[in-house]
């Protein structure tokens, strides 16, 4: 009999079809071709890109835009929004728009072509983790933005238009509707109970045992209890911690667990195409007691068809329980 | 500038990034492989397929499940939830779930394996349209059913796994999310203005003509204003109607304008994959004032990534103006 589960920050059902069940092997691969080509992401192409924002890692005194660099940031080329500019809201009759006025930023996390964030070294995970902190905060300074979202596509299926490993940010005139929504799930459980959901989640899960995927003193990766997509993890701070800030002074401790993760999946659905989102509060009340920041990955092993579109629900043929198993057991 | 447009049912976001402006060609098709092999949806592999629910079009006193029909209708054979057994809700600690308990057909819309929904007779069309209705009613009848959701995977890249051209049909315990959502806000515009939002969208979209891709007498096709997907297209009833139905006691104005509009697609997008969903009232309060059934159209051009993911909005690269232009030109 399969199951329907209900997720309890958005109140989102899924439909986990347990006789499906599909293990890791029954997922075809989205092979990852090697594109070969131009790439405008290795050192020596920097003049192919717009003027960077930052870099860290280039020697002082060399040139802005040459290489040297160990990561670096720049505006995206055919960026979603506008950097320039006033939002002047307006209305169509029953219809509202504004302009697409926000930051569209591509984050280059490291300089070799031929890495990922599951081969990167330690120091090159910490820094990457570091540059999404720094660039939220600077965006941060602007009253027009309400809200960064951070997010990575790797592999052509999973959205990827450039081979060379990066990260995307949207800095956002406007809460995106999944935080919104979040948020909402959150504040009502915590009116309840006086609790942030997602540590009441923690620790259910840290007792329960059978969806954590991997943790360590501060962190923990779990298979969420109704998730979206076969083997989708989050990870998150054991603590409260409602924005996205560095702990203890670093970030060493979420480095060495995201990239066990990364490690674990790659292992486990051999370097599947993927997404991963940073969710974090938005900045008009980032330090609240209800709202804990989280990353959502979610391999790229199903296809969204009729169904999903029309119920926003999700059909996953993998139980959590049965992926977290599969990731804990990777041979890395 | 980028526009960003608000959807004024979900009160979701789109981001319309005109400078990208993506015209049909521009896209790359999702070439629809025949694949060839075995089909259990072609007369004569009746007995491949769980045993038929009802048929159309068969000469009286034939046997069931053997040839001779016009169309088919039986259980999916890998069903995303089952049909027998209780909704036996409960808990498991912060968590809720319940059996997967509803129903999952498939109606095979003509008997030939070549033709698709944009070519058969308008006969065929509008028989298809009986059966989604003579499948609903019947559907109601179980006091477990809450929902039916009707959609259509066509290709490969919209999720279709068989090539014989279908419709699926899912009967659920609960309201899918996304027709909760668009009635709520189609309730709270209702509180408002005493007028269903949907009807008020339809007066102004025949007013303005920009967005208008086909209609007749009682009909409308637009392209809506803030579309997730580009060439997105809505099939509504002109006058007030919150569930669907026969108008005139019959489905023909409905078949001819449907049919119309996926021949516009297919010319101008080199027969596409696509998706579409149909967004009725649930049965609890089916007949009201605010809803309004319509049926959604998505072709499959562009792909879900982690903004989309993340944020619950969407990146449209073809502004719904032009695209509704396009299809009105289509030479069909």
């Amino acid at each position: 009999m399969p199951e329907l589960r209900k997720d309890p920050v958005l109140g989102r059902w899924v439909i986990i079809s347990v006789e499906r069940g599909k293990r890791p092997t029954d997922f075809t691969p989205m092979v990852q071709k090697k594109r070969g080509g131009f790439c405008p992401f290795c050192p020596g192409n920097e003049y192919t890109t717009p003027p960077e924002i930052m870099t860290y890692g280039r020697p002082e005194g060399a040139e802005p835009n040459s290489p040297g660099w160990e990561l670096r940031v720049m505006p995206n080329k055919f960026p979603a929004l506008g950097s320039e500019g006033e939002l002047n809201k307006r209305g169509e009759g029953l219809f509202d728009k504004m302009n697409g006025v926000g930051a569209h930023e591509v984050i280059v996390e490291t300089p070799d072509h031929n890495l990922s964030l599951a081969t990167v070294s330690s120091e090159a995970f910490e820094r990457t983790l570091h540059a999404y902190y720094e660039r939220i905060q600077a965006l941060k300074e602007d009253p027009k933005v309400k809200y960064v979202l951070i997010f990575k596509n790797e592999g052509e299926s999973a959205g990827a238009s450039l081979e060379h490993s990066h990260t995307q940010l949207i800095a956002l005139p406007i809460v995106p509707r999944t935080v919104k929504d979040e948020m909402a799930g959150a504040r009502k459980h915590y009116e309840m109970r006086e609790r942030c959901l997602f540590c009441d989640i923690v620790h259910q899960e840290m007792e329960d045992r059978r969806r954590v995927v991997a943790e360590n003193n501060d962190y923990i990766a779990i298979a969420p209890f109704a998730p979206r997509a076969p083997f989708e993890t989050w990870i998150l701070p054991k603590s409260h911690q409602s924005s996205f800030a560095p702990l203890n002074g670093g970030f060493s401790g979420l480095a060495e667990l995201f990239q066990k993760v990364l490690r674990q999946v790659d292992a486990i659905l051999e370097k599947p195409a993927y997404n991963f989102m940073l969710h974090t509060s938005p900045f008009n009340g980032d330090h609240n007691e209800y709202y804990h920041w989280h990353i959502e990955l979610m391999p790229k092993l199903t296809k969204i068809a009729g169904f999903e579109w029309g119920s926003g629900f999700y059909i996953n043929p993998t139980p959590p329980e049965e992926a977290a198993r599969f990731l804990r057991e990777a041979n890395i």
